[in-house]
Protein backbone atom coordinates (compact mmCIF):
# COMPACT_ATOMS: atom_id res chain seq x y z
CA UNK A 1 0.00 0.00 0.00
CA UNK A 2 1.11 3.54 -1.04
CA UNK A 3 2.64 5.26 2.28
CA UNK A 4 3.37 8.91 0.16
CA UNK A 5 -0.54 9.88 1.71
CA UNK A 6 -0.34 9.16 5.35
CA UNK A 7 -1.28 12.60 7.23
CA UNK A 8 -1.28 13.06 10.77
CA UNK A 9 -3.37 15.86 12.42
CA UNK A 10 -1.63 16.65 15.88
CA UNK A 11 -0.74 19.13 18.56
CA UNK A 12 2.61 19.80 19.15
CA UNK A 13 3.70 17.86 22.28
CA UNK A 14 0.38 15.83 22.17
CA UNK A 15 0.01 13.03 21.05
CA UNK A 16 3.87 13.06 20.57
CA UNK A 17 3.61 9.05 20.73
CA UNK A 18 1.26 8.83 17.34
CA UNK A 19 4.78 9.30 15.55
CA UNK A 20 5.99 6.86 17.43
CA UNK A 21 3.93 4.46 16.05
CA UNK A 22 4.37 5.58 12.00
CA UNK A 23 8.29 5.21 12.98
CA UNK A 24 7.74 1.78 14.14
CA UNK A 25 5.95 0.88 11.00
CA UNK A 26 8.65 2.71 8.53
CA UNK A 27 6.29 5.10 7.34
CA UNK A 28 6.58 7.90 5.49
CA UNK A 29 4.33 10.61 6.74
CA UNK A 30 3.48 14.22 7.03
CA UNK A 31 2.39 16.35 10.30
CA UNK A 32 -0.41 18.71 10.08
CA UNK A 33 -0.28 21.23 13.43
CA UNK A 34 -3.57 22.10 14.75
CA UNK A 35 -3.91 25.21 16.47
CA UNK A 36 -7.20 23.82 19.20
CA UNK A 37 -8.63 27.86 19.55
CA UNK A 38 -8.97 27.83 16.13
CA UNK A 39 -9.78 24.35 14.79
CA UNK A 40 -9.08 24.03 10.80
CA UNK A 41 -11.69 22.71 8.46
CA UNK A 42 -9.95 19.38 8.17
CA UNK A 43 -9.90 18.70 11.75
CA UNK A 44 -13.70 19.40 11.72
CA UNK A 45 -14.16 17.60 8.91
CA UNK A 46 -11.92 14.46 9.41
CA UNK A 47 -13.34 13.77 13.01
CA UNK A 48 -17.13 15.35 12.98
CA UNK A 49 -18.06 13.44 16.23
CA UNK A 50 -15.48 14.57 18.81
CA UNK A 51 -13.15 17.40 16.61
CA UNK A 52 -9.83 16.48 18.16
CA UNK A 53 -6.85 15.31 17.85
CA UNK A 54 -5.14 12.98 16.80
CA UNK A 55 -6.57 12.45 13.29
CA UNK A 56 -4.82 9.81 10.43
CA UNK A 57 -5.80 10.57 7.00
CA UNK A 58 -4.52 7.67 4.79
CA UNK A 59 -6.02 7.59 1.13
CA UNK A 60 -8.84 9.49 1.66
CA UNK A 61 -10.16 8.02 4.60
CA UNK A 62 -10.03 10.02 8.22
CA UNK A 63 -9.83 7.51 11.57
CA UNK A 64 -9.77 9.69 14.83
CA UNK A 65 -8.71 8.56 18.29
CA UNK A 66 -5.02 7.43 19.17
CA UNK A 67 -6.38 3.84 19.96
CA UNK A 68 -8.27 3.24 16.55
CA UNK A 69 -5.41 4.96 15.02
CA UNK A 70 -2.76 2.09 16.57
CA UNK A 71 -5.34 -0.83 14.85
CA UNK A 72 -5.80 0.87 11.35
CA UNK A 73 -1.72 1.29 11.15
CA UNK A 74 -1.51 -2.24 12.10
CA UNK A 75 -3.91 -3.67 9.81
CA UNK A 76 -3.22 -1.73 6.82
CA UNK A 77 0.37 -2.29 6.58
CA UNK A 78 0.36 -5.76 7.56
CA UNK A 79 3.54 -6.61 5.59
CA UNK A 80 5.39 -4.53 8.30
CA UNK A 81 6.57 -5.32 12.18
CA UNK A 82 2.95 -6.76 13.85
CA UNK A 83 1.81 -4.53 16.80
CA UNK A 84 0.11 -7.61 18.33
CA UNK A 85 0.85 -11.56 18.80
CA UNK A 86 -0.83 -13.97 16.89
CA UNK A 87 -2.84 -16.02 19.96
CA UNK A 88 -6.11 -15.12 20.63
CA UNK A 89 -5.61 -15.60 24.32
CA UNK A 90 -2.16 -13.03 23.97
CA UNK A 91 -3.83 -10.85 21.87
CA UNK A 92 -6.93 -10.16 23.99
CA UNK A 93 -4.68 -9.75 27.35
CA UNK A 94 -2.84 -7.07 24.89
CA UNK A 95 -6.16 -4.98 24.59
CA UNK A 96 -6.63 -5.73 28.67
CA UNK A 97 -3.07 -4.22 30.13
CA UNK A 98 -3.64 -1.30 26.82
CA UNK A 99 -6.89 -0.47 28.01
CA UNK A 100 -5.53 -0.62 32.23
CA UNK A 101 -2.80 1.87 31.38
CA UNK A 102 -5.39 3.87 29.36
CA UNK A 103 -7.31 3.80 32.25
CA UNK A 104 -5.56 3.03 35.56
CA UNK A 105 -2.29 4.96 34.69
CA UNK A 106 -2.56 7.94 32.46
CA UNK A 107 -6.51 8.92 33.17
CA UNK A 108 -5.90 8.61 36.90
CA UNK A 109 -2.50 10.01 36.87
CA UNK A 110 -3.82 13.19 34.34
CA UNK A 111 -7.27 13.47 36.89
CA UNK A 112 -4.83 13.22 40.07
CA UNK A 113 -2.88 16.38 38.40
CA UNK A 114 -5.87 18.35 38.16
CA UNK A 115 -7.16 17.52 41.32
CA UNK A 116 -5.74 20.52 43.86
CA UNK A 117 -3.69 20.57 46.63
CA UNK A 118 -5.48 19.48 50.13
CA UNK A 119 -8.63 17.51 48.54
CA UNK A 120 -8.24 14.46 49.98
CA UNK A 121 -8.69 12.56 46.63
CA UNK A 122 -5.24 13.83 45.02
CA UNK A 123 -3.01 11.82 47.77
CA UNK A 124 -5.61 8.86 47.05
CA UNK A 125 -4.64 9.64 43.74
CA UNK A 126 -1.21 8.58 44.10
CA UNK A 127 -2.00 5.65 46.48
CA UNK A 128 -3.63 4.12 43.88
CA UNK A 129 -1.48 4.95 41.16
CA UNK A 130 1.49 3.45 43.27
CA UNK A 131 -0.44 0.09 43.28
CA UNK A 132 -1.53 0.64 39.63
CA UNK A 133 2.40 0.34 38.47
CA UNK A 134 2.80 -2.90 40.87
CA UNK A 135 -0.27 -4.44 38.98
CA UNK A 136 1.38 -3.41 35.88
CA UNK A 137 4.25 -5.43 36.92
CA UNK A 138 2.01 -8.18 37.22
CA UNK A 139 1.06 -7.63 33.61
CA UNK A 140 4.59 -7.24 31.93
CA UNK A 141 5.01 -10.60 33.85
CA UNK A 142 2.02 -12.56 32.09
CA UNK A 143 2.34 -11.05 28.89
CA UNK A 144 6.49 -11.99 29.16
CA UNK A 145 7.65 -9.08 28.18
CA UNK A 146 11.58 -8.60 27.15
CA UNK A 147 11.56 -5.51 27.55
CA UNK A 148 8.23 -4.86 25.56
CA UNK A 149 4.72 -6.34 26.10
CA UNK A 150 5.43 -7.22 22.54
CA UNK A 151 8.64 -8.46 22.80
CA UNK A 152 11.45 -7.12 21.08
CA UNK A 153 9.87 -4.39 19.02
CA UNK A 154 7.10 -2.73 20.12
CA UNK A 155 3.43 -2.93 20.10
CA UNK A 156 -0.11 -2.07 21.08
CA UNK A 157 0.25 -1.83 24.88
CA UNK A 158 3.94 -0.81 24.65
CA UNK A 159 2.50 2.19 22.55
CA UNK A 160 -0.23 2.83 25.19
CA UNK A 161 2.57 3.06 27.69
CA UNK A 162 5.12 4.69 25.56
CA UNK A 163 3.92 8.47 26.52
CA UNK A 164 5.12 7.64 29.92
CA UNK A 165 8.89 7.48 28.96
CA UNK A 166 7.64 11.47 28.78
CA UNK A 167 5.41 12.16 30.82
CA UNK A 168 6.62 10.69 34.00
CA UNK A 169 8.50 13.96 34.78
CA UNK A 170 5.42 16.06 34.28
CA UNK A 171 3.48 13.70 36.76
CA UNK A 172 5.93 13.89 39.50
CA UNK A 173 6.63 17.54 39.31
CA UNK A 174 2.80 18.27 39.23
CA UNK A 175 0.39 15.63 40.84
CA UNK A 176 3.39 14.51 43.01
CA UNK A 177 2.90 10.39 41.85
CA UNK A 178 5.24 8.28 43.77
CA UNK A 179 6.93 5.54 41.30
CA UNK A 180 8.02 1.84 42.96
CA UNK A 181 11.86 1.85 42.70
CA UNK A 182 13.68 0.02 40.35
CA UNK A 183 13.76 -3.27 42.66
CA UNK A 184 9.78 -2.91 43.22
CA UNK A 185 9.38 -2.99 39.94
CA UNK A 186 12.14 -3.94 37.55
CA UNK A 187 10.36 -4.45 34.37
CA UNK A 188 8.44 -1.35 34.33
CA UNK A 189 12.15 0.46 34.93
CA UNK A 190 13.48 -1.88 31.91
CA UNK A 191 10.95 -0.95 29.76
CA UNK A 192 11.35 2.85 30.42
CA UNK A 193 14.66 2.66 29.72
CA UNK A 194 13.96 0.71 26.82
CA UNK A 195 11.40 3.18 25.42
CA UNK A 196 13.79 6.11 25.71
CA UNK A 197 16.41 4.38 23.63
CA UNK A 198 14.11 3.40 20.57
CA UNK A 199 14.46 5.15 17.70
CA UNK A 200 10.46 6.05 17.38
CA UNK A 201 10.28 7.42 20.43
CA UNK A 202 13.39 9.45 20.12
CA UNK A 203 11.74 11.23 17.08
CA UNK A 204 8.69 11.52 18.96
CA UNK A 205 8.94 12.39 22.30
CA UNK A 206 9.39 15.96 23.04
CA UNK A 207 12.06 17.56 25.59
CA UNK A 208 11.15 17.26 28.77
CA UNK A 209 11.28 20.56 30.04
CA UNK A 210 9.50 21.89 27.48
CA UNK A 211 6.46 19.07 28.04
CA UNK A 212 6.37 20.57 31.48
CA UNK A 213 6.27 24.23 30.39
CA UNK A 214 3.69 23.22 27.93
CA UNK A 215 1.64 21.23 30.52
CA UNK A 216 1.98 23.99 33.12
CA UNK A 217 0.50 26.62 30.64
CA UNK A 218 -2.27 24.70 29.23
CA UNK A 219 -3.23 23.68 33.18
CA UNK A 220 -2.48 26.44 35.22
CA UNK A 221 -6.55 27.31 35.52
CA UNK A 222 -7.46 24.95 36.47
CA UNK A 223 -4.52 23.47 39.02
CA UNK A 224 -3.66 25.13 42.20
CA UNK A 225 -0.68 26.43 42.10
CA UNK B 1 -11.05 -25.65 18.75
CA UNK B 2 -12.63 -27.61 21.48
CA UNK B 3 -16.51 -25.87 22.77
CA UNK B 4 -17.19 -27.82 25.66
CA UNK B 5 -15.15 -26.08 28.12
CA UNK B 6 -16.23 -23.25 28.11
CA UNK B 7 -17.53 -21.36 31.10
CA UNK B 8 -19.23 -17.81 31.99
CA UNK B 9 -18.66 -15.67 35.58
CA UNK B 10 -22.08 -13.30 35.76
CA UNK B 11 -24.60 -12.12 37.99
CA UNK B 12 -28.24 -12.48 36.73
CA UNK B 13 -29.26 -9.39 35.00
CA UNK B 14 -26.16 -8.13 33.71
CA UNK B 15 -24.36 -8.63 31.79
CA UNK B 16 -26.81 -10.60 30.10
CA UNK B 17 -25.57 -9.63 26.47
CA UNK B 18 -22.71 -12.06 27.11
CA UNK B 19 -24.52 -15.12 26.63
CA UNK B 20 -25.92 -13.19 23.27
CA UNK B 21 -21.86 -13.35 21.75
CA UNK B 22 -21.64 -17.46 22.50
CA UNK B 23 -24.83 -17.87 20.89
CA UNK B 24 -23.66 -15.81 18.09
CA UNK B 25 -20.99 -17.91 17.57
CA UNK B 26 -23.52 -21.47 18.25
CA UNK B 27 -21.03 -22.27 21.30
CA UNK B 28 -22.21 -24.65 24.23
CA UNK B 29 -21.37 -23.00 27.16
CA UNK B 30 -21.89 -22.82 31.06
CA UNK B 31 -22.81 -20.14 32.79
CA UNK B 32 -21.59 -19.85 36.44
CA UNK B 33 -23.61 -17.53 39.19
CA UNK B 34 -21.43 -15.30 40.91
CA UNK B 35 -22.63 -13.41 44.26
CA UNK B 36 -21.08 -10.09 44.38
CA UNK B 37 -21.47 -9.77 48.17
CA UNK B 38 -19.55 -13.17 48.30
CA UNK B 39 -17.20 -13.83 45.52
CA UNK B 40 -15.94 -16.97 44.92
CA UNK B 41 -12.31 -17.96 45.07
CA UNK B 42 -12.67 -18.64 40.96
CA UNK B 43 -13.42 -14.87 40.30
CA UNK B 44 -10.87 -13.97 42.60
CA UNK B 45 -8.14 -15.83 41.10
CA UNK B 46 -9.31 -15.33 37.25
CA UNK B 47 -9.65 -11.75 37.20
CA UNK B 48 -7.22 -10.38 40.15
CA UNK B 49 -6.51 -6.80 38.46
CA UNK B 50 -10.21 -5.87 38.71
CA UNK B 51 -12.25 -8.87 41.10
CA UNK B 52 -15.39 -8.24 38.59
CA UNK B 53 -17.73 -10.20 36.36
CA UNK B 54 -17.91 -10.83 33.42
CA UNK B 55 -15.17 -13.31 33.13
CA UNK B 56 -14.65 -16.15 30.18
CA UNK B 57 -12.77 -19.10 31.23
CA UNK B 58 -11.93 -21.20 28.29
CA UNK B 59 -8.59 -23.92 28.13
CA UNK B 60 -7.57 -22.88 31.39
CA UNK B 61 -7.41 -19.58 30.36
CA UNK B 62 -9.11 -16.52 32.04
CA UNK B 63 -10.38 -13.73 30.07
CA UNK B 64 -12.00 -10.68 31.79
CA UNK B 65 -14.01 -7.65 31.23
CA UNK B 66 -16.87 -7.61 28.57
CA UNK B 67 -15.12 -6.03 25.30
CA UNK B 68 -12.08 -8.22 25.17
CA UNK B 69 -14.43 -11.13 25.73
CA UNK B 70 -16.06 -10.21 22.45
CA UNK B 71 -12.77 -10.06 21.05
CA UNK B 72 -11.29 -13.00 22.54
CA UNK B 73 -14.30 -15.20 21.05
CA UNK B 74 -14.07 -13.70 17.77
CA UNK B 75 -10.72 -15.14 17.05
CA UNK B 76 -10.53 -18.38 19.46
CA UNK B 77 -13.26 -19.32 16.72
CA UNK B 78 -12.49 -17.87 13.22
CA UNK B 79 -14.36 -20.36 11.19
CA UNK B 80 -17.68 -18.73 12.93
CA UNK B 81 -19.32 -16.00 11.94
CA UNK B 82 -17.12 -13.14 12.13
CA UNK B 83 -17.74 -9.81 14.26
CA UNK B 84 -15.34 -7.83 12.20
CA UNK B 85 -15.39 -6.81 8.76
CA UNK B 86 -12.51 -7.49 6.75
CA UNK B 87 -11.44 -3.91 5.64
CA UNK B 88 -9.34 -2.03 7.87
CA UNK B 89 -10.56 0.84 7.50
CA UNK B 90 -14.10 -0.50 8.35
CA UNK B 91 -12.64 -2.64 11.31
CA UNK B 92 -10.77 0.72 13.13
CA UNK B 93 -14.24 2.26 12.49
CA UNK B 94 -16.25 -0.45 14.61
CA UNK B 95 -13.93 -0.01 16.81
CA UNK B 96 -14.53 3.96 17.27
CA UNK B 97 -18.60 3.37 16.90
CA UNK B 98 -18.13 0.48 20.01
CA UNK B 99 -16.34 2.25 21.76
CA UNK B 100 -18.68 5.49 20.91
CA UNK B 101 -21.87 3.49 21.93
CA UNK B 102 -19.47 2.10 25.48
CA UNK B 103 -18.59 6.02 26.41
CA UNK B 104 -21.21 8.44 25.21
CA UNK B 105 -24.32 5.96 25.41
CA UNK B 106 -24.66 3.30 28.67
CA UNK B 107 -22.08 5.42 30.49
CA UNK B 108 -23.72 8.59 30.13
CA UNK B 109 -26.87 6.92 30.45
CA UNK B 110 -26.20 5.04 34.23
CA UNK B 111 -24.14 8.27 35.35
CA UNK B 112 -27.42 10.59 34.32
CA UNK B 113 -29.44 7.55 36.11
CA UNK B 114 -27.23 7.93 38.85
CA UNK B 115 -27.70 11.56 39.42
CA UNK B 116 -30.42 13.08 41.40
CA UNK B 117 -33.46 14.66 40.35
CA UNK B 118 -33.11 18.40 40.68
CA UNK B 119 -29.46 18.39 39.80
CA UNK B 120 -28.51 20.28 37.00
CA UNK B 121 -26.27 17.52 35.62
CA UNK B 122 -29.17 15.38 35.36
CA UNK B 123 -31.01 17.28 32.88
CA UNK B 124 -27.50 18.09 30.98
CA UNK B 125 -27.23 14.21 30.87
CA UNK B 126 -30.61 13.62 29.05
CA UNK B 127 -29.94 16.55 26.75
CA UNK B 128 -26.80 14.79 25.93
CA UNK B 129 -28.30 11.80 25.31
CA UNK B 130 -30.83 12.58 22.69
CA UNK B 131 -28.09 14.45 20.83
CA UNK B 132 -25.63 11.20 20.79
CA UNK B 133 -28.41 9.10 19.86
CA UNK B 134 -28.30 10.91 16.56
CA UNK B 135 -24.48 11.47 16.13
CA UNK B 136 -25.17 7.32 16.43
CA UNK B 137 -27.46 7.43 13.26
CA UNK B 138 -24.48 8.65 11.51
CA UNK B 139 -22.71 5.70 12.50
CA UNK B 140 -25.32 3.16 10.91
CA UNK B 141 -24.94 5.46 8.46
CA UNK B 142 -20.96 5.23 7.91
CA UNK B 143 -20.90 1.87 8.51
CA UNK B 144 -23.68 0.75 6.35
CA UNK B 145 -25.76 -0.72 8.67
CA UNK B 146 -28.19 -3.47 7.39
CA UNK B 147 -30.05 -3.85 10.34
CA UNK B 148 -26.51 -4.38 12.04
CA UNK B 149 -23.27 -2.45 12.33
CA UNK B 150 -21.77 -5.60 11.60
CA UNK B 151 -24.30 -6.10 8.42
CA UNK B 152 -27.43 -9.09 8.49
CA UNK B 153 -25.58 -10.81 11.53
CA UNK B 154 -24.21 -9.22 14.81
CA UNK B 155 -20.79 -8.23 15.28
CA UNK B 156 -18.63 -6.45 17.94
CA UNK B 157 -20.28 -2.36 17.67
CA UNK B 158 -23.99 -4.72 17.88
CA UNK B 159 -22.85 -6.27 20.76
CA UNK B 160 -21.98 -3.11 22.31
CA UNK B 161 -25.25 -1.49 21.58
CA UNK B 162 -27.59 -4.61 21.97
CA UNK B 163 -28.55 -4.32 25.63
CA UNK B 164 -30.04 -0.95 24.87
CA UNK B 165 -32.90 -2.76 23.96
CA UNK B 166 -32.89 -4.59 27.51
CA UNK B 167 -32.00 -1.44 29.14
CA UNK B 168 -33.83 1.00 27.32
CA UNK B 169 -36.76 0.69 29.44
CA UNK B 170 -34.52 0.90 32.81
CA UNK B 171 -32.53 4.04 31.30
CA UNK B 172 -36.37 6.25 30.46
CA UNK B 173 -37.92 5.10 33.67
CA UNK B 174 -34.97 5.82 35.96
CA UNK B 175 -33.13 8.50 34.21
CA UNK B 176 -35.44 10.34 32.23
CA UNK B 177 -33.56 9.93 28.97
CA UNK B 178 -35.81 11.02 25.93
CA UNK B 179 -35.02 8.89 22.56
CA UNK B 180 -35.40 10.36 18.73
CA UNK B 181 -38.44 9.37 17.37
CA UNK B 182 -38.08 6.37 14.37
CA UNK B 183 -38.78 9.76 11.98
CA UNK B 184 -35.42 11.16 13.58
CA UNK B 185 -33.36 8.27 14.51
CA UNK B 186 -35.22 4.79 11.88
CA UNK B 187 -31.74 2.90 12.19
CA UNK B 188 -31.81 3.25 15.33
CA UNK B 189 -35.36 1.83 15.97
CA UNK B 190 -34.83 -0.69 13.09
CA UNK B 191 -31.54 -1.81 15.31
CA UNK B 192 -33.30 -2.29 18.44
CA UNK B 193 -36.18 -4.20 16.61
CA UNK B 194 -33.86 -6.47 15.12
CA UNK B 195 -31.53 -6.93 18.00
CA UNK B 196 -35.44 -8.27 19.98
CA UNK B 197 -35.84 -10.77 16.82
CA UNK B 198 -32.46 -12.04 17.49
CA UNK B 199 -32.35 -15.41 18.56
CA UNK B 200 -29.14 -15.13 20.88
CA UNK B 201 -31.08 -12.01 22.41
CA UNK B 202 -33.81 -14.14 22.94
CA UNK B 203 -31.86 -16.31 24.96
CA UNK B 204 -29.87 -13.88 26.67
CA UNK B 205 -32.18 -10.73 27.39
CA UNK B 206 -34.26 -10.56 31.28
CA UNK B 207 -37.78 -9.69 31.20
CA UNK B 208 -37.91 -6.02 31.04
CA UNK B 209 -39.82 -6.02 33.76
CA UNK B 210 -37.47 -8.24 36.08
CA UNK B 211 -34.55 -5.89 35.20
CA UNK B 212 -36.71 -2.41 36.15
CA UNK B 213 -36.71 -4.40 39.58
CA UNK B 214 -33.24 -5.56 39.67
CA UNK B 215 -31.86 -1.93 38.78
CA UNK B 216 -34.37 -0.02 41.04
CA UNK B 217 -33.29 -2.86 43.78
CA UNK B 218 -29.14 -2.17 43.07
CA UNK B 219 -29.66 1.67 42.89
CA UNK B 220 -31.95 2.41 45.80
CA UNK B 221 -29.26 3.68 47.95
CA UNK B 222 -28.00 6.06 45.67
CA UNK B 223 -31.15 7.14 43.95
CA UNK B 224 -33.70 9.73 44.34
CA UNK B 225 -36.70 8.53 45.04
Amino acid sequence: MATDSVKLLIVRASPYAMRAILEAKGLKYELIEENLSAKSQLLLESNPVYKKIPVLLHGGKAIPESLFIVLYVDEAWPERAAFFPKDPYARAMTHFWGDFIDKKIFQLAVSTMKTKKGDPKKEAGVSELYENFLTLESGFTQLDAKPFFNGAGIGYADICLAPLAAWLRVFVELAGIRVPTAEEAPKLHKFLSAIREHPGSKVAFPDPDELLSYVILHLKKTMAA
